[in-house]
């Protein structure tokens, strides 16, 4: 909580910063006003609370009535909200509002896609740190929105020993072998494999979960029936739309989509005086 | 500078928080390393002194050696900059640095392709508002790279009458008539237009800046005529790689995009330990 | 409103700090307590609200009833304000109220001097940015209060060409020109002269606000007959209460002081319990 | 330091915000520059440390060669210091450095011609609480500049029992007791009187200091010789340059001036390019 | 209040930070809950408030219920408080509330063990600047609401010449001279000594507190002598329960004791679910 | 890094606050000073890093020269490092360096005689939550220089279902399902359970780790039984260093101890200036 009121009063303060001087100069204190916030596409909701917090932040006495929650699909031209207050709060709060929901919603709607084309299979999407500096946390909470679930949100409550760690500690084994010793042990250990060597090496190291990076359909299959369900096996690299369905195919437990974080489109919403 | 400092400093804290679990406890402390950037595909760089101001802040003994400049046009394959320093200290900044330079090189990119599509009018292409929350300097910092120019950053240094001011005001008359008394008067005055009568009534009032918001090419054509140069003329709205063209011969003499900045992908670049 | 709120929490946190040793010392917790704020002298009134929130900051439960409204006129012996709560709340919030009440109505009152000495005239009297560190909102604010009008704020919302620039540009049509290039198309243009040279060069070069810096009355007359409305003719430098009225008569369009903000004595407001 | 840090910081941050536009867009990046404060009247300066750190804080490779130290008196004309560096960071930091440095100096001037005008005394010119939000360290440290000396810094650095504490808690007899026995004792504690009876009070309930308010001369001499050395005796109330003389022939202790700090006009002082 | 709420901001924060995984992960949002706080062993109260505002930060919701207040005997087995709202808010704040409680109660039970060590004499227990880095107010809060008495707050607010103070000014009468000359006015000077010599020089140069630091018992009596109430007498060093009440019967005003604030074991509470 | 710099400024910000008036008044400007920090009792060393940066913080200039390093015994009366620098910074940072260092140490010396009970088993000694609000990374670090390793840092980053999760959710197996489908899969999932039902039922539903809290070492022993290696056993509650040798020998293997970080007595080190 704490995090998103910084998150909103940092974006408040760079729109804002002085003052809003088109509205002071334009627009009479203290006229009323009534808005509501329209879906100009379809897509699947996410930051409707967010939203009601900027108005809220700037002034409590703003009545924000949410007709939609987060994780439902909107329709092109569905109201989704409706705001009432003085005219200087709507106008100052718009644009931080509309950025914030428009990149979350555009998140969850992306993820959605990857969920429904591995819909047939068991995988699960899940997303990576390819987030958007300083917005995290409603960056992985929009992918859960989409129907994806989270992988480790940060450096701090996950071990993921990946190629540069592998290179730095001298091999798989020498690097699970640290992380068995040295990390609390709460967390599961994953190794990042680029071959069915390294996925042999990290299995008999012990790993829990092993990321099969960049590698062709052939090679995962391969490597998913190595495993046999004694680590849990991630797909990761190279998926778009595209490709995310045969992947799913071969049978591996979790994908990971660096996509759904670093370049989904904005969905399209506007705010409008009534 | 302070303002660019606090989006790395942000980013970090969220990154690693109480620590890379994974490096600490993986590679020993101490170990050299040594990295290059590398691209994974074409793209215009916008970001690199971020990148390098994400390690030194880390660790001021970081040495990075850029061997491209922001602006410039990058090839898949090209080495981008070569990091030398504590493993440690490269293995924590990797993830913020790529997330910035991704983005920033993602909307330069982005924005340079606009720019080509109008290359053969005088039309200039601009930004919005409609930015990352908390990234602005750098969204705006990156247009500009990619050969655009910036539109006002916020609302506390631009006049920009808006549908919703026009309503609230009672009027663009009105507005306008307020932006003149009250707005400081090194600040032109803009208003948004939805049609050859706000057009005129606009023109009437003494705006030096008017909106064409969501026109048709016709109407646009027809507005840039009335103007006739007594004020700038902008184009606004529905603008895409496939309409811009088409936009900039109608005659406006500015175009602004709010994909720039809230649908650009970000481009591929990784670091590889050497 | 988070600018005012973050100077207000700066000034309650430098003169409280650890505690306020006398009132928890000497005064039963939860003493109710009724005070007025009264002028000691006559004056403009600016912040009241701002001296409001300082006490609901501490205490929500806090009840300030306020008389009088910001840009009214104030006189000796009025009781501009009611505050009934806890007398510990009063008493730790009384310094930083006064402080910052004072200045701000002295700001606004010394502003209205400069107002009414230039009644007979156009021109307006506006601010600098030889402003108290920190406060600039509120010290902008009171110049509004006092009858006068805002420059631009900062560096980031105006382009204003001075000595230096023109020095480090190599003349005043380089610099007009690269503003011209670079400075959002937003922004009027405005460039400091020292004489009639400068202005003609400033006029070709196409500035859109001419200043006139420390110049004689004759030299500044000639100035505005050479501008004759291609330009906002700006006086600046040397005005105080004695010369002002001479300068508005030189048919300038706006004159700056510097001391509004600088020099401006406190007015007295006393703070007593009933 | 950290909070001479902070007040830099965030005036730094007020006065450049997204971007000193006019730099950016007419002086091209890395000419280099040179520069002069210069004393544009007399004065006691206050505040070349300060305005060094502005522009080091902005820049580490800025020279500063500061000619004369706080303390010091100041001729018109004279330099106060050279700088030398990239012409965007003098020019950046020009205003803040200016602005603390002419408000420092006023302070230091204004305060030396109080101890000027009681050099045939034995009181020492103190100050008040009456400080600019934000400013007090800045504030307090001017006044040592000029020759005068600190009174408590905030509420939590002494006890000074004033007319509303009594009001509060029943009088000056109960007051000082409470005092006596929750404060620390290595806190005088101060009592503020408006006659006689509240000096024999304050004298009797054991004050170690005692503030003669607003009392004409006749009375703050009965009070002095009632006093006789068992308190320390502080005039205060309606203190300036025409009264304060006689107010220290009345042999009190201390005099303290709130417009030290609450009215000082700032001195003036330029920073021009060689 | 201010600084107590960056307290549990920072602590809150600290525990949270990017979510409470098993909360949400296994309790249904908007489960409403009930708890206790019931005391574990017999202890002294202190932070009961502190506690609440725990929870009332994070949601202002939830309902607390004190049933005691600071400075009150708590018997093993008592509740101390009710609290009711939403379980997510609970569990998120239990913990950083039960690390507080228990940390001030443990300082207040351990101050009220020494106040009752020397009740049969006049000396007054105080507490150090040893306390935990960043909670010195909660620190102090609590040994006062153990029956002890504060003495200075930090570095700010008292005179306290050292050792190091003296070996760096040259000699105690040097420092005391320094100290009366420059120090505010409002507050005493103290003088650590660790010799009858050094007593001597203290008193002769006018000490208002002299600290008997790490003396034997006998000492201590003939320093107490000689002072003869011309100062308050301050026992310092190797100040445990053993031999607390021995020192107090050397006739010392204060005995100061950093054990209070850096060696506290937490007493137990828990907070339960009904 | 940026964790650890933010607990040392809020400590010295706390300390210093607006001025060291002793050092200001009595130690002249410029004066060089050297000290050396000396051990009073035996030790394990831990925060000589953190200490160091106190002072590099206060002034880049001050050369410390540690002679040990963290993890190391030291015994009474040897010389843990030299300092040298401007007497003012030495005297300004001691308090806060000696307190972090003392606490830090305590830590590492009450764990490591946690460490050298159980030193005949295989059990490992970890800390809790139970840390000291605002200095947990210090906390669990010192842990790990005493011997010790850390469970989970925080609530974001280990799934720990305790008793009132469980009454929330409805019972372990409920709360167990919960957990693994909805937190992410990189994290074990640890119960704790008061009785062999409990147990049962933990390892029923799958749960990695399993707390025994509270149990008598005959529970204890059947629960480790029980397991069997199918999970890891955690012993917890009510372990003192009469008990934890005997809880070892269960055959746990984790023993959790808050009294680690809630109740280790500081060390005593004193830093005197030669």
């Amino acid at each position: 909580m704490f995090e998103i009121d910084r998150i909103i009063q940092t974006a408040l303060q760079e729109d804002i910063g002085s003052g809003d001087i088109t509205t002071l100069s334009t627009v009479p204190k203290g006229t009323p006003a009534q808005a509501e916030l329209v879906a100009k596409e379809d897509f699947y909701l996410s930051g409707i609370e967010v939203a009601q917090r900027v108005f809220t932040l700037l002034d409590a006495n703003v009545a924000f009535d949410a007709l939609r929650e987060d994780g439902g699909f909107v329709k092109r031209g569905e109201v989704i909200a409706w705001i009432k207050g003085d005219a200087h709060t709507l106008l100052q709060g718009e644009r931080v509002a509309l950025n914030l929901l428009q990149r979350m919603s555009g998140i969850a709607t992306h993820t959605a896609a990857f969920v429904a084309a591995v819909a047939e299979s068991d995988a699960i999407i899940v997303d990576t740190r390819k987030t958007m500096p300083g917005l995290r946390v409603l960056d992985k909470y929009s992918v859960r929105m989409g129907g994806g679930q989270n992988h480790r949100t940060s450096l701090y409550d996950g071990v993921l020993i990946k190629e540069n760690h592998i290179t730095a500690a001298g091999g798989i084994t020498a690097a699970v072998a640290g992380a068995k010793k040295r990390a609390p042990h709460t967390l599961k250990i994953e190794v990042e494999t680029e071959n069915m060597d390294d996925v042999r090496e990290a299995l008999d190291a012990g790993a829990d979960i092993i990321m099969l990076d960049n590698m062709d359909l052939d090679t995962m299959r391969e490597a998913v029936e190595l495993i046999d369900g004694r680590a849990i096996a991630e797909a990761s690299g190279g998926v778009n739309l595209e490709t995310v369905s045969d992947i799913a195919k071969t049978g591996v437990n979790l994908i990971s989509v660096g996509a759904l974080t670093h370049s989904s489109p904005a969905v399209d919403i506007s705010m409008l005086f009534q």
